[in-house]
């Protein structure tokens, strides 16, 4: 167990995971279970590079000089201020001989963990990368554990579109998966417009759900309607728990895609006793459902959304490949990136 | 559904629940949904009165005097602080003729939801109380409302013990039902010895579960051990993952009941494919745990442990009743408090 999660790796502190480390060791000789990756390419996380990119007022060069020192000090590309990270695209260079990964020498692929766990060494200085955005070149080796998860690159999608659906691919396995513990729910999406939202109410409608979603402008309530992914769609804050109520009612399944704190309470509010709370927001606070579920003599079933679900990227994949209008989406916003 | 939560009752920000409002209207006049408890007992949250006690060095004057600005304040008694309250003891001394609650004028009760919610008015200056504990003996009044939680006090207990059951009383219930859900499954306790955690242990014996117990150290397991509630027991520090999956292996459900941050790694990997996390600690972070069982490609649900399922009162007063190893180690508990 202890090697397939990356413990040979913690340099400090000891007997901490990886994600929980100050520093790894990124040697690029890999363990028999380990996978080394040729790295083309990182895809700095939204909220970390926004803040280099404050911190810095913007001076590219500084930006770069940063990340290289984050990976230098650290091991990974870890921001210790935001503690994100991102994910990489490379290709695979050498497989242990014990590596459960279902991958080969050659194969073109993206981490689905995050780099905050990732040893990462930079070889290039990072040359072909001005600094002035999150999409960055790179020359280096980063290793993959026996426990973790690595996505093939599928031929038919431009590699931004692949990376921004396994971004959020954990979202749309899992509501599959809670849709199908009932039978013909309603679910409500709060945030339907966006990547996570759109997947999850495909994978829902797919499932057999009826479904509502709750967006925050009518610009978002158009694009949607176009998909035909939400029965019902309604503008309204999401963190007001009475204008979600108000707007959707109570459903059987709840799933929080808002990327912004104080969600929690609308999202019980609206799902009826016996239902269930998917959180994916990672703006979601804990103790805010909790004693808001209390609060509100709410029995529903909360779920801390897992990025992780067994086949989760061949699922999102094929949720994109087959559903247009959801590529359509996606498509449109990887450009307006 | 407006009247029921107490929407009437805040004063501001307007449009916010009962708990995330700054000011509630605790005057004693019900509404038609509502009931109104004379109020004998305020039992402090720990961690709420932790902070007034070290903010006044032990002074039990000042401690008491900022008690009552609370709630003067606020019309609750919310620490603004630590975001905690803590629950009550009165009498019914009026119930609205469309109140849903089953209790009537006379019944000595405990409100089950959070002080942070309940408006409450004091009348006594709280002259009785010394500034010197959490146990609160006051005078005034408490409006419940239509979706709300009370406990009828049973004859056959203390009230000091009946709180301290009632304070944890969603754990047990919601073990039962996840472990329900299992065949004989194997259920890991972490935090096994204390109130939430044993009667955790408790019910997941009752339910047909194996189960393994982890302590902090050797006096805990043996007091535990006295009780038989544990298969098995180990000691370890909850918060090193390495250390916890070492002492516990893989198992079925996983119910953290340590209240200090850091557990949720160790929860996860202690938790087989499959398997069900439940978080009851406060303590824990939701963005620890989503992005720690991605890591770990760990394909466990993972529950946010809502203090609320119904019957969940009776449920925990029934255990302490016909598991005397609970009921010892709780009445030891309440004595040493």
């Amino acid at each position: 167990m202890s090697g397939s999660v990356g413990l040979a790796r913690v340099l400090e502190p000891a007997g901490v995971l990886p994600q929980a480390a100050w520093r790894l060791d990124a040697s690029p000789e890999i363990g028999p279970d380990e996978v080394r990756i040729r790295v083309q390419r990182l895809n700095l996380d939204a909220a970390s590079y926004r803040q280099l990119a404050q911190k810095h007022a913007g001076d590219g060069a500084a930006i770069r000089a940063e990340v290289l020192a984050i990976v230098g000090d650290r091991g990974k590309m870890h921001n210790p201020v935001t503690g994100s990270g991102g994910m990489l695209i490379g290709v695979v260079e050498e497989v242990g001989p014990e590596s459960p990964l279902q991958v080969k020498p050659g194969d073109r692929v993206a981490t689905l963990v995050s780099l905050t766990l990732t040893p990462l060494r930079i070889t290039d200085g990072l040359r072909d990368w001005d600094g002035l955005g999150e999409q960055v070149p790179a020359d280096g080796t980063a290793i993959l554990f026996g426990r973790s998860i690595v996505g093939v690159l599928p031929d038919d999608m431009a590699p931004e579109l692949a990376l921004a659906v396994y971004d959020v691919c954990g979202a749309p396995a899992l509501v599959d998966r809670v849709v199908r513990q009932y039978s013909a729910p309603t679910v409500l999406v709060l945030g339907g417009a966006g990547k996570s939202g759109s997947l999850s109410l495909a994978a829902a409608k797919r499932a057999g759900a009826r479904t509502t979603a709750i967006v925050v402008s009518a610009a978002e309530r158009d694009a949607l309607q176009r998909t035909g992914l939400a029965d019902e769609i309604a503008i309204a804050d999401a963190r007001n728990p009475v204008a979600v109520f108000d707007a959707a009612g109570a459903n059987d399944i709840t799933v929080v895609c808002v990327d912004v704190p104080g969600c929690e309470h609308g999202a019980i509010l609206a799902t009826a006793p016996g239902g269930t709370v998917i959180f994916f927001s990672m703006a979601t606070s804990f103790s805010a459902a909790a004693l808001g579920a209390e609060g509100l003599a709410a029995d529903v079933t909360m779920l801390v959304g897992n990025g992780y679900v067994p086949g989760h990227a061949a699922f999102a994949v094929d949720l994109v490949r087959t559903v247009p209008a959801v590529r359509a989406l996606f498509e449109a916003r990887v450009a307006g990136d």
